[in-house]
């Protein structure tokens, strides 16, 4: 990416509606549309729409630009978008037009990493737009806006402040190191460090929910052969208050069915082909099962009291829970038939469509959930990491008071935070992890 | 259809570009976008843009406002168009905002229809838009472009002009009937009636190239069992010198393939499964064959000399001929291992993939196609109907004057002529013919 150069993209996707709207930003916007049109928009003061024939001099279209002067654009730079008819031969000519009074394509992502370059917005902000625009559900696009609003950012930017001026002061003692003076209690600073840590590290812990609204909350349904897995996930497929979703298994080894429930979607990874392993050590099926579920949000095992004892149960049960952090549900199947152990569970008929009592439940998770967003909430795994690494730096900074450390130590520890919050809001210096970021947009964003 | 009504659709397709554009036309289009976003555009004196917060109370996205007051828009009306980020989430909120505010969803080619309605267009012209939108070659838009632009309408308002002032004419006569005054030759007359006919008529002609243009230009391929039909037409599918699209034959009963050559594309009518009819009666089959040569624009006439005579050849040729007014092209194949008759042919090897000749007569006659085209070329078989009509009502006028009839009935004719001619602009007074023009343009054109 070339920030010198001038750029067009068509921004509206496939040509299968009646508009289609193409995108000219960078320094040349202006004089590339006017030697494109008939119309001259050298001197044009922004904000401004014209109705133009476009095409010099084969015309191409009869079209409306919206004419935006920099800074005051979307990417912060001089942009003319120009609405023409919706045809995949239109918008080509348009494109090569555009090209050859000179112009260059836009990369995936390249308006967005300009809007960020200028200063438009910061960098959470940037990768929101993606966020927003890949929403499905009203959970994840209240999320996706408030981060592209600078929720998430004006409380990033809180936290670092609280650091910086914390750090100013460390740094401030350092000056009078050598009269020994200690302008605050070790005990005193050691309690402001550890209520920031907090503070970083609640909003890190909150990815988990950020990404169960953006990515689907994920279920695993655990049990012994035959417990009704499949009756089980069929029936949650055709319930008709479920929406359903196949996905293939792209980046991940399984595959999955989602379904939303109470406007949330619900990952359910299926461990039926675990089961039907021809691998003769049973042991390698469990273990898969394990994986699977040390994965989950939510792990859902079922059970009949026929075919596994109340102390078989209670050791499976151990097991799992041994192996993760998700909230495990007992699910007793087949009460129609059978009684259930007596432990806390769920009740379900899964073979005669009973799963009633299974709904409820994850329609109770599903409002839970979505009343723990908060405006802060993240769902970028990028700025979870960056979070956490903020808490080690804290962590590096109380041990280094609590241990008497010279001053100059803590000092460069919190230096540290404050440059991994930094890079959050996109005080990144490596063009390659910017590039990064932004080449996982699609075209014309 | 409902014209007080403030109208609203999605007019960008898909949402899966970066944008997505809603438009809001209608009597309240002003006062419902006030209502749903933080900016009042009531007082707004159109060609605006507005950043605004869309969505009241409940943000729904930043959203971009392209403000038209009208007549000076698209519909004629006040027109309010709404650019967001392309989600599927966001485009559907943002049109229940709109419907709850006071909007209703816009019918299949409603803009059009009011843009039309509100004089901002012609009926001819209105047509055009959705052929712009769906042409895929440079000549196909260039065609429809030029409709559009209003060169079809044009020509047509003189050629009705000279109707109408020869038809006062006549009137003028009718007003001194009595005085038995004539105040031209009738020979005259009917010199210049004659000539309004072939003028017309052309125009009516001009169909065949303009539909060959816009639908494709239709080629049967001929010949007796195992001449090697199959094998050419895969061979010009395969030629990497066209582009190959299959569509499935949804109007008509047989499967084509189009191929573009020279910009111009070409349908080959697969007459391949009338070979393959099990019916014992072999006539069937050669009534097919001759049936697509009759619809055909070129007719490829294959024959191997080791299986067809000279004689019997000559035949088949001469059969098809007066079945059809397609140019026919007999082409000799295998002509790497047979002689080919002394008739005028193109000869080829589709079997050892020597199709050359063939091709440089298709592009040829592409050439030949886009020469003929002019700016008032037409490709509306509506319009070629009201012509067609035209030249029938011009012709009786003409009888009329050659057999010395009353001026009455010759103004009537003439009156009728006019009336056909106005039909292609719009001058209807037929609603329904109207909603059924409409009804074929897609929702949001």
């Amino acid at each position: 990416m070339q920030l010198g150069d001038t750029i067009v993209s068509i921004i509206t996707g496939s040509t299968d509606g009646a508009v289609s709207v193409l995108r000219v930003s960078g320094p040349k916007a202006m004089s590339i549309v006017t030697a494109a049109c008939n119309k001259n928009v050298n001197h044009s003061k922004g904000y401004e729409l014209h109705y133009v024939q476009f095409g010099k001099p084969k015309l191409i279209d009869q079209a409306l630009l919206s004419v935006f002067k920099a800074p005051k654009s979307y990417t912060g730079e001089d942009v003319v978008e120009i609405s023409l008819h919706a045809s995949q031969y239109i918008v080509d000519a348009a494109v090569n037009e555009l090209i050859a009074k000179g112009c260059r394509l836009a990369e995936a992502g390249e308006f967005t990493m300009r809007a960020y370059m200028n200063g438009k917005m910061d960098l959470a902000q940037a990768e929101a737009v993606a966020d927003v625009i890949a929403s499905q559900t009203q959970a994840e696009h209240k999320m996706a806006l408030n981060q592209l609003k600078g929720h998430v950012s004006n409380r990033l930017k809180v936290l670092r402040e609280e650091i910086t001026n914390f750090a100013a002061l460390i740094e401030l003692e350092l000056d009078f190191g050598e009269e020994d003076v200690e302008f605050a209690s070790r005990n005193r600073l050691v309690k402001s460090l550890t209520e920031m840590r907090a503070g970083i590290l609640k909003m890190a812990q909150s990815f988990k929910n950020g990404n169960a609204i953006k990515n689907g909350v994920p279920v695993a349904i655990l049990g012994k052969p035959n417990a009704g897995k499949s009756t089980l996930l069929n029936q949650l497929l055709q319930d008709d208050r479920a929406i359903v979703s196949n996905i293939e298994g792209t980046t991940r080894d399984t595959i999955e069915e989602q379904i939303t429930i109470n406007d949330v979607r619900f990952r359910f990874i299926d461990t039926a082909g675990i089961r039907e392993t021809e691998n003769p050590i049973e042991k390698v099926g469990i273990e898969r099962a394990l994986a699977a579920a040390s994965k989950a949000s939510i792990v859902l095992y079922l059970y009949e009291s026929k075919t596994q004892t109340e102390s078989e149960l209670k050791e499976a049960l151990k097991q799992i829970q041994e192996q993760t952090e998700a909230t495990l549900w007992p699910i007793a199947n087949k009460v129609d038939i059978q009684k259930a152990w007596d432990i806390q569970h769920i009740s379900i008929s899964a073979g005669q469509g009973d799963i009633s009592d299974l709904l409820i439940q994850l329609n109770e998770s599903a409002a839970k959930l979505k009343n723990e967003i908060a405006d802060t909430t993240i769902s970028n795994q990028r700025h979870q990491q960056a979070l956490l690494k903020a808490v080690e730096y804290l962590d590096d900074s109380i041990h280094a008071l609590n241990t008497g450390m010279g001053g100059e130590l803590l000092s460069l520890h919190l230096r540290e935070a404050m440059r991994v919050l930094g890079s959050i809001l996109g005080e990144i210096d490596n063009e390659e992890v910017l590039g990064a970021i932004f080449s996982k947009f699609c075209i014309g964003k």
